[in-house]
């Protein structure tokens, strides 16, 4: 059939064309059918909705990621995916061959799958595992689609921290401590999903941090490093929609996370890679042997893919620094290359450093870098070259202006600080939308607190949000306090 | 956030709300996050979706689901469903207690549920299983949702085949069998989602389909049956919900189809209930042991919800009746009830009226019901109570003008027919919504053809469709001819 293109004004990322109903009927096509679009040079596919009015009989609405399709095309439905067919195959429990992963990860490039689809992907995945085969084969499908980037030294060094603690914003003083020793350090970084900031969003308070791959490099060629937002390169576009699928779930199945991270750091064209896994109460990762397990498979598919990667287990149960939040984690971040800051934050970020030095086979101090102040000179170059102030110190960071401090109510000894807790809170507050929003927690789990010390304190830019925050405090207990004589927790 | 309400014509059956970027940016509302909108005295859920230009700041886009909200209304984000915890245990393979399984149901009732996750669930379900129990709890909470309907009679009998072989439109001639003697027999049919015809498109071409369930009971009363089609009353409605998520995935495991079935058969208000299991290549079930299996499950949560059900067990590996397509079928079925047409059709339609009148205790002879025209003079009575016209015959049902008969290239035996192949068929010829398009199928197992006979015939209404069905014919093999020599296949 042939169709007038008109462009429709819908933020999605799938290619949906919407039907005049008596068009759709003729064509026999029907709601969440695929048709095959052909124009001048191009094929392409949508996923159909129906229309009585939004648009005429005659023409077809196309959504943003087919606007650049004009004039007439030709209109046919067309069949499903063959990977569909192996998504079941999947859910069978049936191991899939290398060809058929490459077609999941084809078809997921090009949107060809539903959200019913990509969710059984995801789910018949979580339910059923990949095996360390299917995981190298994922990896190394993941990372042939989408923008490469690659680098004239031999040795590119990178982190990753597979997440789920709350602050943990080591990355910005391990790249400075990195480019100061002389390595080639191309980081980037992503966005708060689900979490209170992203490491992009704690550096975009200090600089921009979208830029295009040849900005990145001659960023890079100027400063030996960057701390930019990977998504504004596609780098490993496939893992973008994997993970949009899998947040509403919960869910982040092991050979997932692998390819995910893998397939990131080989478009990015690291090959010397620190992989940090927290573990612990409410982290991804429970269990030591769940942590040693998860190491082993990320080297093993890591060595298929021709990049060194060692593996830093970590623990996960506490926050790491003291600010959640954009700005709160920035000022933690800046405090630390300055010399202060918080202990937990500085430690972990100097062990990171010394395992991605000694990996890369470099003989450097981090501890001296950083006290020597040259890891905070470097930062500064990189906040230059990233278009920030250098001039900006720690004390310059100011979170919101409406505050609320927690405090206990008892004697005792702080038993627990719940990361999932604090992050719910955070956001509750504001961020990371709002910058200045968030909280800052002033107890670490083994602390001494006596009745009417401040446990935590939260910070919104808007009073409404506060308020939220503050009335979901009270109903959880994101730093839990055991008096001495405590035996029942409550009555009720 | 207070937005004005304002209607998009998208046809979609979730909530689906529109906000410019610039109020989903202030709410913090990303694409797929949920909202909650409070109006009037009304409180509903909406999934959201970003636009630039489609709706303005400050007022707010709702969709069909959505369309009767009016005015000012008071937009906050809302956390994400219960439920969806409940499907990410399912995918961790541990069992969902009974008020679990109510709260999944309730939120697929209330489309909180994105398809994302309802395809996670329907995979957790597929890939996990359920439990006798979790199955008995899941049917119970389908079966609260929704219409229901409610009989005088204390016997109300009804028959339901889980479906996968061609033709096998038995269900009018049952109904007209059982209601001539004597029996209540309200039946609710579907149309076709993936086959060529469902039953309520077969008794489209006779007769009106769609009733509320007022002229549902009038039409009953008058006639003591009905043939009408029951997505025209929301019957169970979490479960078209479900079946929508499974058709793209291909799968409709055990414990989903008998909460299907059994939760329908309950909101119809059956009684006597008869299930057709068809076991073979290419149906359903493959097995024999399978359908034995699946039959002694069916009848235990039958009876955990009061309903006396009893299984057939049938061959599914052949098509039953010739004719496959709404007009072909329709013939077929007027055919029996007139004392001809095909013998597959009449026999199995027989066999299940006799099991369904003697599971109801009632004494009586399907095969003299049908000798003596009294099932056809029934036929006819609720063709008149559904405004159709009682005077047709068979003869006055013509397939398509464009045909096309494929014939065998050897002589031999026909090995086998395949019920998937010939749907695939029926469909590209423009079946269900070309009600005159399908085919006929000449041979059945087991006969013995001589080169130039005829193996089926295609018809279609549009020349196009015939080529394209045509064409598909010659790469399918939808009935297998093999001669005495023939021990390879073929050569290439």
């Amino acid at each position: 059939m042939q169709l007038k293109a008109t462009t429709i004004d819908i933020g999605t990322s799938r290619p949906i064309v919407l039907l005049n109903v008596d068009d759709a009927d003729e064509l026999g096509a029907h709601p969440l059918d695929r048709v095959r679009i052909d124009h001048a040079q191009e094929t392409t596919t949508g996923i159909v909705k129906r229309t009585e009015r939004l648009v005429e009989q005659g023409t077809i609405g196309l959504t943003e990621p087919l606007h650049r399709i004009r004039g007439t095309v030709t209109v046919t439905v067309a069949g499903r995916p063959h990977s569909v067919e192996y998504v079941r195959k999947k859910l069978d429990d049936i191991e899939l061959a290398a060809n058929e992963l490459e077609t999941i990860v084809h078809d997921i490039h090009e949107k060809r799958l539903s959200d019913i689809e990509l969710g059984a992907f995801v789910s018949a995945v979580y339910a059923n595992g990949l095996s360390i085969e299917e995981t190298e084969n994922l990896t190394q499908s993941m990372s042939n689609v989408g923008e490469t980037l690659r680098w004239e030294p031999p040795v590119v060094p990178d982190k990753h921290s597979i997440g789920g603690v709350a602050g943990n914003c080591v990355t910005p003083i391990i790249v400075a401590i990195i480019a100061e020793a002389g390595l080639t350090i191309p980081k980037t970084s992503s966005r708060a999903v689900t979490s209170p900031a992203g490491t992009a969003d704690v550096m975009e308070v200090f600089c921009e941090v979208e830029f295009t791959t040849d900005e990145i490099k001659s960023i890079v060629t100027e400063t030996n490093g960057c701390l930019v937002w990977g998504g504004g390169v596609a780098l490993s576009p496939v893992d973008d929609e994997i993970i949009r699928a899998e947040n509403p779930l919960s869910i982040d199945p092991a050979g997932l996370l692998i390819a995910s991270v893998l397939s990131k750091k080989r478009s990015v064209g690291s090959t010397h890679v620190v992989i940090d896994i927290p573990y612990g109460e409410g982290a991804k990762v429970q269990s030591l042997v769940g942590a040693r397990e998860l190491a082993d498979n990320i080297k093993r598919v890591g060595s298929h893919l021709d990049m060194d990667v060692t593996c830093a287990i970590t623990h996960g149960s506490d926050p790491i620094g003291r600010g959640i939040g954009p700005v709160l984690e920035a000022r933690d971040v800046l405090a630390v290359l300055e010399g202060n800051g918080p202990e937990s934050l500085r430690l972990k970020s100097i062990r990171l450093a010394e395992m991605l030095l000694d990996h890369c086979g470099v003989d450097a101090s981090p501890t001296d870098i950083l006290d020597s102040g040259g890891a905070l000179n470097r930062f500064r170059r990189i906040l230059v070259a990233q278009n920030g102030d250098p001039e900006i110190s720690a004390d310059d960071l100011v979170p919101g202006d409406e505050s609320m401090t927690r405090r206990s109510d008892r004697d005792g000894i702080v038993t627990g600080v719940d990361n999932r807790q604090l992050c719910e809170l955070a956001r509750r507050a504001g961020a990371p939308l709002d910058s200045r929003a968030g909280l800052v927690v002033h107890q670490s789990a083994g602390d001494r607190v006596v009745e009417g010390d401040s446990l935590y304190t939260l910070y919104a830019e808007q009073p409404a949000k506060l308020v939220e925050a503050e009335s979901l405090g009270e109903r959880l207990e994101p730093v839990r306090v055991r008096g001495k004589a405590d035996a029942l927790v409550e009555r009720r």
